[in-house]
Parts: structure tokens; sequence; C-alpha cells
């Protein structure tokens, strides 16, 4: 599921590869614990309750997630292998028919006669390059070179620890109680974090900063809107 | 995000082209309100407050996740077009060496001598392909032809109606009390649940229906297993 653009080069180094996933899934993490810590001050729930419902969130969540962006990226490996091994077959046993379909991928880009003869003669005189092509221009796929494993890894390692930032004052306050307004804190706290990834996120998609961090700090804003107005119209209603 | 594979013809008409998202998007809110719903049984939680706080959750995530896939979808096509327009900008002013470029595109493939020649010659006279092949053959990238609107319309829609089936017997049930074990019937429902999406994403990812159902339905339930624990071990710290 993941466009082959080269980055830029930045100095995050080997970790840049996988960069997207820690985006999103650090993304998803906050949003998911900081509605429940929202849902939960709208509907004036003991932080107790917040507390555990955001780390069970949190764990089942971000196991779940990085375990789905594993299998999803590791289906993708195979159909892209699948289809391959359809293709080899298909040159070994329906050459014309296989010769014909490269030959209409050039002619589209307007070649023709003997030009085009050649062009067709010389790919399918090598099997793999054949293939290639087909896989490119008759099906659209490219192989992703990203292991699925650390996929599923940056997905989860991101989810858990930017999940965990809407979490944290919570905690604090429940084992070492403070004057501060813990949901305003909570508040700052998580927006910041949601500023830093989506900084994070201009980078893998090559938008604008500022763009990228709005956008971000939006979502995030607009998850805890809805759910503390949720939890706050729910409160007489379940409670 | 999406891979260009053209999916085997079946019955669903149109909707198919946003099968994935309906997929991934009801994977996502079953697993948020599923988690929420165990990780309160486990911590043995009044059932009012796990209505607030999935409903909460459910349509807080529901938001921020299709707006996303939205921002997503778009800053991908924009960043094609951003590209896009540079490769123009470049064949028009820097002509050698995009020219050159093909013919590096070409000599990998193993052309050579008169032929590579006139396949390049062909391709630098019409802007359009030349364009095209090096946003393919260069920077890997196709255009995605979906609609960044109806991929975050069909996230949000697949999200809220897959992602409200664990609620459902706690609803019914605070409205019309019964005997029935709620946590176990939403249990056997959302199983079900889980079972239809990983049939249908057996379609999407053209993989086995055996293999995409009990994945699925091994996700869903690896993310209830840890929030009931999480609950459960944290009720007596927290509460």
């Amino acid at each position: 599921m993941e466009n082959n653009i080269h980055l830029p080069k930045t100095n995050f180094g080997k970790l840049q590869e996988y960069l997207r996933e820690f985006v999103y899934g650090g993304i998803d993490g906050a949003v998911t614990t900081f509605a429940v810590v929202a849902g939960g001050f709208g509907a004036n729930l003991n932080p107790g309750i917040l507390i555990i419902l955001g780390l069970a969130n949190l764990l089942a969540d971000g196991f779940s997630m990085s375990v789905g962006a594993y299998l999803s990226a590791k289906s993708e490996g195979d159909n892209f292998g699948k289809h391959e091994k359809i293709e080899y077959w298909e040159i070994e046993n329906l050459p014309e028919m296989e010769r014909e379909e490269i030959a209409t991928i050039y002619r589209k880009k307007g070649f023709k006669g003997e030009l085009l003869e050649n062009i067709v003669n010389h790919i399918c005189s090598d099997k793999d390059l054949w293939v290639a092509e087909m896989m490119k221009d008759e099906l659209g796929m490219m192989r992703d070179s990203k292991s699925p494993f650390k996929i599923g890894l940056a997905t989860l390692i991101s989810f858990v620890l930017v999940g965990f930032i809407p979490l944290m004052v919570y905690l604090y306050d429940f084992f070492f109680p403070t004057d501060l307004n813990i949901f305003l804190w909570t508040s700052i706290l998580t927006g910041l974090a949601f500023m830093i990834v989506g900084w994070l996120k201009g980078i893998v998609n090559q938008t604008s900063k500022l763009r990228s961090v709005s956008e971000t700090l939006g979502l995030g804003l607009l998850a805890a809107v809805v759910a503390f107005y949720v939890g706050d119209l729910l409160e007489s209603f379940f409670m």
C-alpha cells in the first residue's frame, strides 16, 4: 500500500524507510487514546476509568493495527509473487498471446512498424524482462521492497509510544496528585505530539510542513471535540 | 497508497472500487469499539460507561480516520501532480539531461545501438509520453484514479457501521433489559462481523478466503483478549 517515491535525503538514516509507518501509527495511537480521555472527560468519568480504558485500547488497538499492517504488507507481497508466477507460466505456455500484449503496450506508446517489431523481439528474448514489463505495464504492480515485519514493528512502536502521550498526565496525577488541570495539560501535550508527528508527515508526503502540521493538529482536535461532546451528551442518558 | 491491481470481476459493481477502504475501515472500527467493550468488561465497568466511551470512540476515531484517509489520498495526488510539473519543466529546460535519463531506462532493459536511439527519439518527440515514462520508470509513481473524497467517505461509512456492531447488544440490553450474557452475545456478533469483513478482505487482496477470514477473526480476538486482560489487571489498581 506504499508508493515508491524516493524520499528526499534527510538525517533519519535507515529509520527514514519506515517513517511513513511511524507517522501513521503515531497519529492513530494518539487519536485513539485522546478520544478515550476526551470522551471520558466530557462524561465526567473517574480518571481511573480513563486510565484503564485508555491503556486497554492503546495495547489492544496497537497490537491489532500492527499485526494488521504486517498481514496487509505480506499479502501484497504474496500477491505480487503469485501474479509474477502466473506471468511466467503464461509466457511459457501462451507465448503468442503474451507477445501480443507487449506489442499492445508499446503500440499505445505510439511505436509502430519495424521499430515496434524490434522492441517486441528484444523484450520477448529475455523472460525476466518480459515478465517485468507485464507486471508493471499490464498489471500496474510494483514490488515493495519494505519488510512486512518491520512495517508491523514500526507501526506498533509508534502507536504505543505516541498513543501513550494522552495518558501520561493522568497517570502522573494518579500517583502524584497535583492541583493541575489535567485535561488541559493532556491537551497541550497531545497537541504538541500531533504537531511533531504532523511535521514528520510533511517529510513523508513531501508537502508543506505548515499545512501538514495544521492538518494533523486539526485531525486530533476534531477527534477530541467529537469525543468530548458525545461523552457530554450521553452522560445524562446512560449513567 | 493503493496498489493498482485489477480486481477480479464480482457483483459488487461500482462499490468494488472502494471495497479496500470498506474492508480496512470496518476492521479498524470494530477493533476500536470491541477493545472498549472488552477492556471495560475485564474491569467490571458499568455497561453505561462502555456505551458512552464506545460511541465517543466510534465517532471520534471514525471522523479522524476518514478525514486522515482523505488527506493522505489527496496529498498523494498533489504529490504526483507536483512531480509531473517538475518533469515537464525539466524536459523543457534540461532536455539533454532528461533525454539521457530515458536512454538510461531503456539501456537497463538491454536495448542498445540504433534500436535504443530510435526508441529514445520516439519517446522524446512526444512530451506527454516522455513525462509519463519518467514518472513511472524514473520515479516509480503511478496515478491513483480513486477519488480522495470517496476514499474518506467509504472509510467513514464502514468504520461507523461495522464499528457499531460491538455496541449493539449493550444498547439493546440497556433499553430492553434481558437475561442474556451480553458480553458473550457481543463477542459472537462481532466475531461474525470479523468473518464477513475477512471474507471481503480475501476478495480485495486476492488471497485465500479461509486464510483471510481466520486472520481477521484472529486479529479481532487478539485485540479483545489484550483489552480484557489489561482491564482485568488494572481494575484493582486504578479503581
